[in-house]
């Protein structure tokens, strides 16, 4: 262990937390881990400490409980927090929204009290591209305004944006990093960690590859009518080991730093759901049914990262392609055709 | 007691908040009332009992203890709540931001969830002004565009807005009105009630009352070098009595609607500091000191509403002109030359 603490990583269990642990090991971090469990498995913690040699100390509880989250900064000595935990369905937001805010808005304000209570000053966001909204321009550079989000999900990350610059200002001794993540996709290299959406994936690629495996019928593309090449909605998609080594690069920042930077994670590349399709086809060499299906609300046509503040403020840039994402989604999803469920 | 069931005041020991029980209770309403006491004192509510002669039943406490918030619901028919309840001290926001979103944003959503378990549908949410930001035209309507706030206070009377308005999409049975109050001054005619700011006043008015009084020796006019007819900063005055009558118009529109609806409460007139100074000094009938200091930041230069939405949709109208106004400031500054506090 590092004498200089360990980081604190809520939503560990999750698709980026997990992949963002096993790369903080990896580069010499320790790690603690919280997760509510409501929308991953412990099992994602198995396989890290099976791929990093490394017994993995992990809380499994809504932070929401307050005492439970002092409880975990009287035990372990945290020199920074990682906060990935937030509940994330788009469409589930709308439907529910003060379950959301009350989740997403409440965990963010615990994590500050409890870090002051503990003098920990170092606090890296899981934000979302969501943020700018209705792009005026593009790619989307932080500059870009933000707060124009059209769905509780989205104004929940821009709330808790607003929050964290706020206190920022208030204590100016802190260090926030604010990192805009666009669309992460792909796996481990191994095989043992992926993407594993609770019930039908919401998002394109865990869709696309369920239904390379056979556990859905076909991909259904929603909208192939928006003003992009092709018709359908064009995406910056991120490899999640590229997302988690970005957060190492922000920890190394967040040292050097005072103040509260928003920083864009993003290749600033962009593809279509037709051609995700095309790259996902190629990696597992099948066809994948698909049916062109109408719009859904929200959705935006097209949105990618200049990606450019990363590369000079944290020295970062992604280096891996739509090809390795869909080759590495695709080793996964073979090797667990079900996901982290038992089989 | 009327058997439609009892009006919630939260925050209704505060100056509009007492104002608006006396005039419910006047109008006929039930009225239970809820306050921290944080920026209030028990006297108001002793005050609008002897105005109204009659008892009305009070807790304080603070809705973060949602718990003792629930115990109301249950002792009480609640039918429809009037939310008052905020820290409202913009400079103090900037400091101890956690504190204020906690606050403002936390009863809110405690507030939502215990109406939810009660049946109880119908809110009316008090909003500011300050929702608009910068003014892209004047005077202010509600399609100006929101959210562009400077301070944690303003902020948090947006995202509010924000919750309550996804809330009513997702729950299209519930009723929500939004008042968007501009500058509320002036105090009852009895002389009984009025503006009692703890410490010294953060806003212009009684802070030009206690100068008058002789507890301040004089007014700090801050900044006289905006771009207004005399230099100083220009607003909506809004006799508290009026905005009071307001809460009850908007009290019976919700009974006949469904949805969510942003209406601003303000005359449409505007006056600039040195104005309020010279109605002040006609109403007291003494000359007024002030020294000319730098601008606060964060202060607008003008700002004032566009009232005729309240007209239309409310049928009310403010009545009460700036010389009422400073009339019975003076009226309830001679009798109550300490508030409320024990002379």
């Amino acid at each position: 262990m590092s004498d200089k603490g360990s980081v604190l990583v809520t939503g560990g269990a999750g698709f980026v937390g997990s992949h963002t642990t096993v790369e903080l090991i990896q580069a010499g971090y320790s790690v603690v881990v919280i997760d509510s469990l409501i929308n991953s498995r412990k099992e994602s913690i198995a396989r890290a400490e099976e791929i990093t040699g490394t017994k993995i100390p992990a809380y499994y509880f809504d932070i929401l409980e307050k005492e439970k989250l002092q409880q975990v900064f009287e035990k372990h000595r945290i020199n920074s927090v990682i906060h990935f935990a937030s509940l994330k369905a788009v469409g589930v937001s709308v439907h529910t929204p003060l379950i959301y805010y009350k989740n997403n808005l409440g965990i963010t304000i615990n994590l500050l009290e409890v870090m002051r209570e503990n003098g920990v000053k170092k606090f890296i966001f899981s934000s979302s591209a969501t943020v700018y909204g209705d792009p005026h321009y593009l790619p989307f550079d932080e500059k870009h305004p933000v707060g124009n989000c059209t769905n509780p999900y989205g104004k929940s990350k821009f709330f808790n944006e607003e929050i964290l610059r706020d206190f920022s200002l208030a204590n100016p001794d802190w260090k926030f990093i604010l990192l805009r993540y666009f669309n992460p996709v792909g796996a481990h290299k191994s095989g043992r960690l992926g993407e594993d959406p609770m019930g039908i994936p919401n998002n394109l690629t865990p869709y696309i590859a369920q239904v390379a495996v056979g556990r859905l019928p076909y991909v259904r593309v929603l909208g192939n009518d928006y003003d992009t090449r092709d018709g359908t909605g064009v995406r910056d998609y991120l490899h999640v080991v590229d997302l988690a080594v970005g957060h190492i690069a922000a920890l190394e920042k967040v040292e050097k730093m005072n103040g509260c930077m928003a920083i864009n994670l993003g290749t600033g590349k962009n593809h279509s759901v037709l051609e995700m399709v095309a790259a996902f086809e190629k990696a597992c060499g099948k066809k994948i049914p698909y049916k062109l299906e109408a719009r859904r609300d929200g959705d935006l046509p097209t949105f990618y990262a200049n990606p450019s503040l990363a590369e000079s403020e944290l020295g970062w840039k992604a280096i891996r392609g739509v090809d390795d994402m869909c080759a590495d989604m695709w080793k996964f999803q073979q090797m667990n055709p079900n996901g982290y469920a038992e089989n």
